[in-house]
């Protein structure tokens, strides 16, 4: 036991970035950009996309944080997210990385490893199977011998691999790093069932590294807030398409409702 | 008259939607994305967009449907469109086609044509005009000569030219192919005043071919359904925001409140 | 003051927008390109995006308006805006620039630079730290030396500089053109709360300018109709999740629940 209270952790976090609305430069997939934009934006933050080559060096070195997912990536994008990530780097500003979609084709794993190498990332945001993709992908270090469907073992064995802390989402999220395991017990059913609840996870723990602090401690704390505002977006028991709206609502709503009942136990 | 209880059809394809979840790979325009992948969840099967010529064919070939959506065309995406369609031509996979815009630009009346004359396309889904366009293209057969504002002479004559089957949607829709013609009674004015509603209707007939079965009767099915899930989420006459959001609440819903007001007759 | 009754120039245009039904060309940033299309079908036009080089000429001589918006700009994307501007410019079809993150990067400023250099931009809208950007950008005039935090002086200097009508949006919306000054009181906070309700703003006053009329009147017209709708889709103090379809129900009710509340005024 860690002794860390996290819901007031995630208090003060959720304060820091209301005070200093950080922002976050996404460089993300289509399908969820405008999904993206508004959850940082429901979290206090401030949200910009640029994708360009000629601009992206320049936006990661004005950001609080620089969140980087392959969901439909493009030789021009995985360009563009080398030069914001050397430029994040360069000024210690912290980087989420969402490999949407690796194991599903060899560009998407390739591309993510390729990331995973030649930047300085902070987090490494995934669900078990595509992070299991990218451990699984080296010869020495198959699928099965980092645990198959256990998260903790695979989030376990991509810290070791890459260097970098891990979040396994799913029905419990696990993040790993520098010899610690955090497991976060909010979120609800409802997610897997709208596009871009991973993609807005990704940003959330952006956001939070954005606010300072461990980044072991900062994705658990990002993926409890979010988790508990999908346990309130969920009440009544909304089709998927309401809910999506209602969760930017209890996002937007955190500082008011409070995260007492943000659930995160020390493993 | 066929015979067919299209209800019942209907009902037997949704259940074999959530039995297989079905990966279906779309390549799509820009403004409707989040809302295609949404509506594919919502339909019970699995969305993925992969763009890039360096993955469409490997995540094709993975697909149990490809939906193709010309909305916002670019050079590189007709090549990602030909890539992925020949891989999904040779592993039997299904293609639907929606020619956003046909008859609007040269570009994207040429790239419809190409795509129908290099691709084993299965349905070919548009409004009258966007299909009269493309049946009048050619030198012999102007709109005139094919029935001009009828959807059934229109209908028809593209799939006598093409050799596919087509899908007319309009108030009421027609579906033409194999000497069959289905028209589909379901639907509501709302849909006219989102963006989007014609590309949700192209993902509903390619996640009904997944389900497998006979194409025009397939591509009728998921008119009906989707047609009748938007006649579910107007009620009340809700504004275009909230009927959106609702579209896709009634989609999700389709299997627990039942498709037994589907109307659908062989004519 | 003018006398104007600006109440019931905003029905006039709206009628005229429902009676034409123009084609709105947007060329705009991939974050907001689904709210601008249903915020434009809600005013009751009809929008096209088409940012293919091959296309955009084409596509922009059809049109009642074209709106450029950078938010995510790219090289291409410049190609189209210019091609498409163009041939705007050919058939006296106005066109609205948004220059999104103006200041924020070089590229972005100097796009939007470029843009107002060779097109003959109708109307300019951003926010006072886009359109001082751009007026700072020069040698001779620093945002200091056109007003610093003051709305109108940035305004008036940018239109003075680049002999557009300007529009600087904020918490009074003030539109400089022309000799003439005109203040918009209408708006909500929950606006600053939700991606791309700048860019609704600029698609908004693209209408407009497609339903005819003086540019000043017709962009000042645009931002009190859509503040107000704005207004009334905040009663009841809504998250932003909630607020964001409201805002498209409330735009698409303008007809049915009139515009007496708007509130311009000449200065």
């Amino acid at each position: 036991m860690s002794g860390i209270d996290f819901s007031t952790e995630a208090a003060a976090a959720l304060a820091r970035v209301a005070e200093r609305v950080p922002l976050i430069h996404h460089i993300t997939n289509i399908v969820v950009t405008n999904d993206v934009a508004n959850v940082t934006l429901a979290f206090g933050a401030s949200p910009v996309m640029a994708y360009a080559p000629e601009e992206a060096a320049e936006m990661a070195a004005l950001a609080g944080a620089l969140a980087l997912n392959i969901g439909t990536l493009s030789r021009a994008e995985i360009e563009a997210m080398l030069l914001a990530g050397r430029a994040a780097a360069a000024r210690g500003v912290p980087i989420v990385l969402d490999p949407v979609g690796a194991g599903a084709t060899a560009f998407r794993t390739e591309s993510a490893l390729r990331l995973l190498s030649e930047l300085p990332i902070t987090v490494l945001r995934g669900n078990r199977g595509e992070i299991g993709a990218l451990v699984g992908s080296g010869q020495m270090c198959g699928v099965d011998a980092v645990g198959g469907e256990d998260p903790r073992a695979v989030a376990g064995a991509a810290a070791a691999r890459f260097g970098v802390a891990v979040a396994v989402t799913g029905a419990i999220d696990i993040v790993v790093g520098g010899g610690q395991t955090l497991a976060v017990h909010n979120g609800h059913p409802l997610l897997g069932r709208i596009t871009g609840s991973g993609c807005m996870a990704t940003a959330a723990i952006g956001i939070f590294l954005a606010a300072g602090g461990d980044p072991v401690t900062q994705a658990a704390l990002a993926l409890g807030t979010y988790g508990l505002a999908a346990e309130r977006a969920a009440a009544g028991d909304p089709g998927p398409g309401t809910f999506r709206a209602r969760l930017i609502d209890e996002v937007a709503a955190l500082g008011q409702r409070g995260v007492a009942e943000v659930k995160i136990n020390d493993e």
